[in-house]
């Protein structure tokens, strides 16, 4: 996707290094849709930026996924009135704009566009990364997951912790370019280099379609 | 540092959302040396790069730290050969490179032009992240620290990813310019940019010596 | 407290292998209050004793430590409705009493007799571990904390398993015997040995509220 | 196993409080020896005790094991001279015979009389639980295991902590009993009872080597 944004040595230096192959598609994919919250996807919000095509085409794939019985969850940054208010979180005195993140409140509820179901799991986060301080991973891995998809906002923030926290875990990761969005085109594209040189497949959403609806999904990985 | 890479209307967002504001640097700061092994340092590796002014910066920066009483710890990453062979660690699908980071070969040695101790811990990390994994976050809390001064390589990968989960794990992140660097420049500056934007300060060298040898450091906190 | 439950040949085995060093209290307390929600301290829930007395000790330790300015942690298991219902906590299958604690529910709020605060943070879990999927240890960091006083239920259970990743990520443990609680007699002072022998001291609450109110807390710390 | 140890009103009360269901057996498993190193298994040490059984039954499971297939992990505690002569490990001021486990010393090797093979992973770990700081989780998800079969030593201690981590990260646990071991009979039934009642299935050798082997592992699932 975002191949050759810096020009051919760079993609040449890459190479060399021996980054960028793909990943392997797991028999058991989870969708993981990051932080799709009024604060983040209403511009009416300080943090926010209009995020509608990239609600869209998430809510296009959760309901490809379903269909195919993948499991889905949903993430928010919230933090309780200590946290929001008090220093015991070492990032808000970095990114204070986040401390309007408040457990409750209409920007840290799920964008209403969304095909949330209550099935769907949710995690509430205190920082970039959809795992840290978590339980994602366990539940993840309860679920017998091996593969995520992982959509949402903002793709050089929360998105890319999320997805390099997922490889390291041991999952395999795509990112559906048309379901990750940003503030700004910069980073956005610069998060999506990094992401699939090192970390995962960024893919078109057609591509993911097709890979979670698959009745073969896994049946050419080696043992 | 890497301000404005991006033009008026991208920071303007960045300062609207709530992002940038200076971190609190604290009374108990270590240095972090991220992967300054031959592997990366090197150029004669695949993956490597000619780093000599990073190593030099960081040289100079824990000679100065030292003086000061402020702990040091290197990273690694090293795989046995079960893991640099098999599938177990799924990183290695997709950075294949990475495979040639075997446990006790030179590419995993710390470049030997920096000033390393028998007294400053080593941590042998299977990611990108130092913290990932790892005893890191336990290492600096037994040590009672409160801060980090992020060095090393590279900038767009294991650098920003351990300055992600620095800040997560609730220490304030300092990332001197001199002392980080990459393959790339793309890659390097758009690191800086998001790392200075939303999760820790990216300094100058001197800057960082004067706090490190500062003798009323963290005078000024609150408490 | 504990010590000798097992006979002289135990207490001599666990000497001559080098364990029950007195822990380093630190500088800077927190006190972390575990589980002591209504489904643990009121019998009238399955999952839950009679705890007055431990809520009553644990509420005095608190007034203690507030009025030396040390900070408080409340924690709670609590599971979202797709958590409780689904077979995505692997816990649950081998604990499945613990469906109870439901999100929301009065199983799961903090017991009223005890002082909370609002500005006491309050971490939400899903397994036996305070630190394990959560915030705690980021948070404690954020604080600048060095050293956990971990009251609550039950002693061999979430306590126990609190405190063993406590010393695991750095911080020295104190267990005041008065403030932790259990279902039955055998398993908790099981866990008060284990806890002296390995982990953390378990002192008397006179001895906690001494170290809590001590203006030289620390003082005597080598380093 | 260790049921009824402190007879049946406390049997009666964890019954009533929903604990002691039977875990779910997965289709894919893994072996997980903690800590079977010569400073645990040979009496000469300090920290050692006669192991010979455990080790003996231990050899046994992976024999079994790698008949079928299965994965086989070790773990070893070691620390680095910094690690072992410094202060950044909170655990060894509580539990200072520890710090004879030196990284390249003997008392760290794995016992030669269990049958490791080279492409078994070692965990290098410095804490008590075998996931605490480690790769092991990210390990078994790379490696696709749902369930876990714990061996080593000791029961109370590092098996233990290993145990109440693999069921927080998702995975089913079973524990055979002629598999653990420690230095002292009180603490290990302790260990076993808490285990069997809260974390993971204490089983016999026979119905661990049953499951490895059987080919219809798992089969009886629900979806």
């Amino acid at each position: 996707m975002a191949d050759g944004m810096y020009g051919r040595d760079t993609d040449d230096t890459y190479a060399h290094a021996g980054f960028g192959a793909p990943v392997r598609r797991g028999e058991h994919p989870a969708i993981v849709v990051v932080d799709l919250t009024n604060g983040f996807t209403d511009p009416a919000y300080p943090s926010g930026t209009d995020l509608s095509e990239v609600v869209a085409a998430t809510s296009a794939l959760i309901e490809h996924g379903r269909a195919a019985g993948v499991p889905v969850v949903f993430t928010t940054i919230a933090y309780t009135p200590a946290e929001a208010d008090g220093e015991m979180v070492t990032w808000l005195r970095k990114a204070p704009g986040m401390r309007a993140m408040r457990e409750g409140s209409p920007a840290v509820a799920i964008d209403e566009r969304l095909p949330r179901r209550p099935e769907d799991v949710l995690v509430v986060k205190k920082g970039a990364s959809a795992f840290f301080g978590t339980s994602l991973a366990s539940t993840l891995t309860g679920l017998g997951c091996d593969t995520v998809l992982i959509c949402g906002a903002t793709t050089s923030g929360c998105v890319r912790a999320t997805v390099v926290d997922a490889v390291q875990c041991g999952f395999s990761v795509l990112v559906p370019c048309e379901c990750v969005g940003d503030r700004a085109a910069g980073p956005h594209e610069a998060g999506l280099f990094d992401i699939n040189a090192k970390y995962g497949d960024v893919v078109g959403l057609a591509d993911a379609v097709g890979y979670l609806t698959s009745p073969a999904k896994g049946a050419d990985l080696d043992a």
